[in-house]
Order: C-alpha cells, then structure tokens, then sequence
C-alpha cells in the first residue's frame, strides 16, 4: 500500500492497537485468523474490523481469515516502525528510568540514543545500558546526533522552557509525561500527551459512581 | 450537585483534565475566570466550556467569570476525591517503582496502602516511603484491609491469573499498565487499561506521516 493512501484518523488511533494485537497472535504462531475471531479478541464488530482492514489492502481471504504476517507487515510500514527514528530523554529520576527501561522503544519505531538530566548526582550513572549525560550537553549533542523525538520526564515547572530550547535544538516531536499540557507555538511539531494521574481519576471516578 | 445528575461520557472524560486545570490555576490564586480565557488554555471552544460546566451547576456568572474554588470542590466531589479509595499496587519493578513515587495518589482520590512483588530479594525494601510486601501475604492482608483498586505493574504473562486472584479476593478495579488488554469476567469489575506502547506509536506514526 502507497503511504499516501487515506486512512481515517479513528483507524490510525486503533492502528497500535492492531499492531499489538497481531504481534502477539505471532508470537503464539498463530497464522491465519477470521474477523469473527479477531473481534472477540479485541472487543470490536467483525464489521468493524473488515473495514478497518480493508483501509490497508484487506489480506483476508473469504472463509480463509486474514494472514497475520502480512497484515503486521502492512500496519507496520504504514506506522513507520523501521524507520527507527532517533529519541532523546530528558529527566533521569524515577519516571525517566523506568519508562528508559520498560518501554521496548525498536518495537515502537524508535532509537533512544541518550538521556539527559540536569542533577549533576545521576552524570555517568547508567539507566537502561546508557550513561545518563548532564544537560548542559543537550545542544553539542543534538547538533551531532539530530534526535527528532524527546521524551519529557521532568517536572512541570521548566517543561515548557526545555520544549522550547528543545523545538530550537530541532526536536520535532515531544512524547510528554509532565503533569502539563505542553503547547508548543510552533506549526508541524507534535505533540503525545500522557496523563497518568488523569487516567486514575477516571478510574477513581467510575469506582465512585458505578 | 445530586451525585445521580446524569452527566454525559463525554463530559466525564473530560472531567480529570478540568480538574487538573482548575487546581493549577488555583495554586497560582486565580480565583475567577471567564470560559473565554479557560478555553485559551484548554483548547476547547468557549461554548464547550460552558456547556460542560453547566452540568455540575454552573458557577459562572454573565460577566464576572467562573468561581474556581467552587468549580474544582464541585468537580472533586462528583469524581469522589475525598473518599480515598484503598488501592494496592502489585509488582514492584522499574514501573512499579515509578508509578508508587510519581503520582500523587491522595489528590487522584485515592491512598496507595501497600506494595507486593513476588521477587522475594525485593520483600522488605522501600518504595515510596512503604515496604514492600511478598506476594504471598496478598491474600491475607486483602481479607484484612479490602482494598478496592489493584495496579498491575507486572509482566502480561501472569497479569491475567493475578487479576482474576485479585478479583477472588474482592478487588473492585484495575489500574492495568501490563502491555495485555486485561479482560475480567466477571460483571462490575472496572478496567483501565494503560497502553504507554501504543502512546509511543501513535507519535511514531505522526512523526512518520506528517
């Protein structure tokens, strides 16, 4: 499928999902599956499915099932996964390290290629096989390297200066954990905010109210 | 506001965000605001703001702005702030680690009351001010403590057999950040599920196709 083909924006915030999906059906060897099948697994129509699929060719054969490989091959390419693109952290306290640690960042299209933290203590400490650098070694280190995602673990007072420094710096994307709604006045930089406290207060409001 | 004033999904999802909003204005003393100026920082349309707010009540007055203080009490009362929800947190790794210290647990209506792990090295070390208990004593400590929210902070292989445990046990609601879409068979049991992969994909596929 050419990457200019159209896909809604509903199919592309279900595509991780797919991908998930898919990959772990793999990884269990299983090869073929039907929509019927898939929508049991995922909490969606079979109708759904069959149009979110076709978006990207449709490798599903009638009464055959769709096949696993290409279809994960297809989303693949379509989410840019071997493009590897280069990702920064900033913020080495207990967020920054975990997410350096547990997020499997090649599986999700990305290279992290290195950390920075402005307290001078963690310089040279290593979080998940990398030497944490001081942040006043950003700009040589962007300069050299072009990172184009930053990943932002560090408090929300100065989160929006570094986003700033950071767009200067030729960050293209921001992957935000701040407890902050980064807004960048900048056309074409984008933009992921994860809100975990959100999350848990809509939890603790269906706890609640249920 | 009745607690069974009947407030759209749709508004409820925005719920958090409003109250994370109105606490930080309040943390700089703001004390009022027009839904104009709101909107400039939420980035939603004015008329969605006041139509939003309209449900808990509407503490704006034609001219003078909305009464943040009220606002933020009446939009904690209806997410259920102050009734502190047990929570338990299980796995005690890298993750873990960083969700226990990370989120501020009392403002998200909830108090984390322990930590278990079924890694017998880590029993009796230190997360967040608590220690961390063997996975062994989990059931006990439920019979004596009924929390109501369990965090899963574990592996996906396990996360599924643990829940329904957790479930047995009398746990009410998951907080799953397991890279599994947890699936609890049993009716009134909450689901939030945590994707930060897929967050990471989806900036990935921007990234790749802006």
């Amino acid at each position: 499928m050419s990457k200019n083909t159209t896909v809604s924006n509903s199919v592309i915030r279900r595509l991780p999902r797919y991908y998930r999906f898919l990959g772990d059906l793999l990884s269990q060897n299983v090869a073929k599956m039907s929509s019927r099948e898939l929508s049991e697994k995922m909490g969606l129509t079979a109708s759904q499915i069959r149009q979110d699929l076709n978006c990207f060719g449709g490798f599903g054969q009638q009464g055959y099932g769709y096949n696993l490989a290409e279809l994960y091959k297809e989303i693949g390419n379509l989410l840019g996964i071997d493009n590897q693109v280069k990702t920064i952290l900033i913020g080495a306290g207990n967020l920054g390290r975990a997410i350096a640690s547990h997020i499997d960042f090649n599986k999700r299209g990305c290279n992290l290629i290195a950390i920075f933290d402005s307290d001078e203590s963690l310089k040279g400490t290593e979080v998940a096989g990398m030497s944490v650098h001081h942040i006043s070694k950003l700009h040589e280190f962007c300069k050299e390297n072009e990172p184009v995602i930053a990943i932002l673990c560090i408090p929300k007072t100065g989160a929006q200066a570094v986003a700033d420094d950071l767009v200067s710096m030729g960050i293209k994307a921001f992957w935000n954990y701040s407890h902050y709604d980064l807004q960048v006045n900048y056309k074409d930089i984008i933009v992921e905010n994860v809100h975990l406290g959100d999350s848990l207060l809509t939890l603790t409001y269906r706890v609640n109210n249920q």
